[in-house]
């Protein structure tokens, strides 16, 4: 059974000021005294009480219930560790909060429908939906809905990235970082596997490529031989180096826009003898445990995807009025304990291991 | 954008028929003749028709929607493929009635009273609970919500097995084939790994080790320093292993009752340079990717767990009064194309490969 729970009361004890005071604070109401104030939170804090979402919802009409949308069936979501970690970031900062996540995933463009009436019918306060494709009708569901959401990754439609807020890593920075690794290390001939080009994360990340080899020569960038499509699965990225071998048997550096895509590229690399990174140097993305196990363990891009989840989720309980000092102060909160109320772009680095 | 699903009228139109008596026949009304009802059924199948739930709950006051609430945390949830093939199958089965689902895991107690809230505020028609632990409190809230919920697992306390409807695999007669097998391979020093023994599939199949070995010689299942406890966890599988090897060290086989512990064994084994199976013949559970994965490749038991929870999920809309032939009649059903309304135990089939 679960523990018990600090109650206001036990607050107001501690802190040795009235239950309304506590509340006050709590709320995050105004005519507290700062001094007062701080007594409260550290009271909080040391109690670690939460507030009764349940008693607050008779005031407020909010359900204490978040959606999170995932736009990817559920085989992508369960063999990708990056939606495992972004969940874990956003069910964290969410419990501070008391508010229950719901996960809703797509496995086919049918459920579309079906998830836009559950989210208009008064059932969440609000959505986080990542890993959006082109043209993806979820944005407009929400905004149909009257639905305070907040996106993961840059939405890749004209005037999204004005009107929706998101939070998204700079790929493009990070792709770039990878390539001048590889040219550092004396490749010429690099080649890449990209992500599904209707998501911006690939898009962004094919950018990144072109502009370092452009920068270190501008006739480097040019040779589309060297350029092949994976899906971010390890089956894709190991379809698409085969390919890249075919078509460019002279390659002799790849970077491949996610670990798991490198996890298959080492394979087919494998199966036509070449060694890494003897023959071809390979770098990843993500830094994910595939980066680890890998053999060799690979050089790849390091985006703090927790974090990135902590901050979708901080982001969108403030646009619900529930992000308060009292919960950041709990822990280190995404942007100097205060939630950003604008998209939030976070900063990529190369980890370097074996495989360059 | 969604595909254009078929309509009412479009399924009227095919089968001949007016639309009153196609929505009849799609609502499991009676007053419909046979040859009738099966036209529709067929112009129902050709077609893909899903009967419209949004206008459907005007009528009757449901969500459309069902909790699936797993009782672990993110971290084990998203590491065991057990629980994506599960949830694989639920969502499949839920598909085919246009029923939203809602994944809502336990990360910490604290979590309870708040799924609790939930359940019980009107957003959901019923929950699909796995995973629960001995006291889980779950069942008692479904109850105090009065939703209908069917388990995954029998539950573990008393009466339980009569008043909730749940779906198992038969763990105790799996974990005596796994036994059974390694005394016909010769072996006489079984040593077996337990999942967390709060769960009654763990218990189960630490029984089932036990009757295989009883009925093979009755001095075989007294040894408790053949018996070590892991958590379900390829690391609790390998701290298991380094124990059993140190209290036992003439062990010749063991059986772990998880594939992903058997994983954890096998490093145990290789790091005390044991042989698998010359020296220590190995059985997993569950035939989970990794059990192919592994080096060598492991006899396990398999259960055919997406079969578990599509026969969950078909429960549950029976009991909704939502389950129809016509659903049933587009795939496989659980049980000859019908829901059972009682608890329903799977089969457990040993896969021999080269562990043993």
């Amino acid at each position: 059974m679960p523990d018990p729970r600090p109650t206001l009361e036990a607050v107001a004890a501690h802190a040795g000021v009235s239950r309304a005071t506590v509340s006050r604070v709590v709320n995050g109401g105004a005519g507290v005294r700062a001094s007062v104030r701080e007594r409260v939170q550290e009271a909080v804090a040391d109690l670690g009480y939460v507030p009764n979402r349940a008693a607050r919802s008779l005031v407020t009409r909010r359900t204490g219930a978040v959606a999170v949308v995932i736009a990817e069936p559920e085989r992508r979501v369960f063999s990708d560790p990056f939606f495992a970690q972004q969940l874990r970031g956003i069910s964290r900062e969410l419990a501070v909060y008391d508010t229950q996540l719901l996960l809703m995933l797509v496995e086919h463009p049918n459920d579309y429908p079906r998830i836009g009436r559950y989210l208009s019918g008064g059932h969440v306060d609000g959505a986080l939906m990542f890993s959006l494709h082109r043209d993806d009708p979820l944005p407009a569901m929400a905004a149909e809905a009257g639905l305070p959401a907040v996106y993961g990754g840059r939405p890749g439609w004209a005037d999204a990235e004005r009107e929706l807020l998101y939070v998204d890593t700079d790929n493009r920075g990070g792709a770039r970082l990878a390539v001048e690794h590889l040219l550092e290390r004396g490749r010429r001939r690099i080649a890449t596997i990209t992500g599904p080009l209707d998501q911006t994360s690939a898009v962004d990340r094919l950018d990144g490529y072109r502009d370092a080899l452009e920068a270190a020569d501008p006739a480097l960038g040019a040779d589309p031989a060297l350029v092949a499509h994976g899906d971010f699965t390890a089956e894709g990225g190991e379809r698409a180096m085969a390919q890249l071998l075919e078509r460019s048997p002279g390659l002799d550096a790849v970077f491949a826009a996610s670990d798991l895509m490198a996890t298959g590229t080492l394979c087919a690399l494998r199966a036509a003898g070449r060694r890494v990174p003897e023959d071809v140097a390979l770098v990843g993305y993500d830094d994910m445990p595939p980066a680890l196990w890998a053999d060799p363990p690979l050089t790849t891009v390091r985006q703090d995807v927790q974090a990135m989840g902590r901050i979708m989720a901080a982001l969108l309980l403030q646009c619900l009025g529930v992000y308060h000092e009292e919960g950041a102060r709990r822990r280190t909160g995404p942007v100097d304990g205060r939630a950003p109320t604008t998209p939030v772009i976070t900063p990529a680095r190369l980890v370097v291991r074996a495989s360059t």
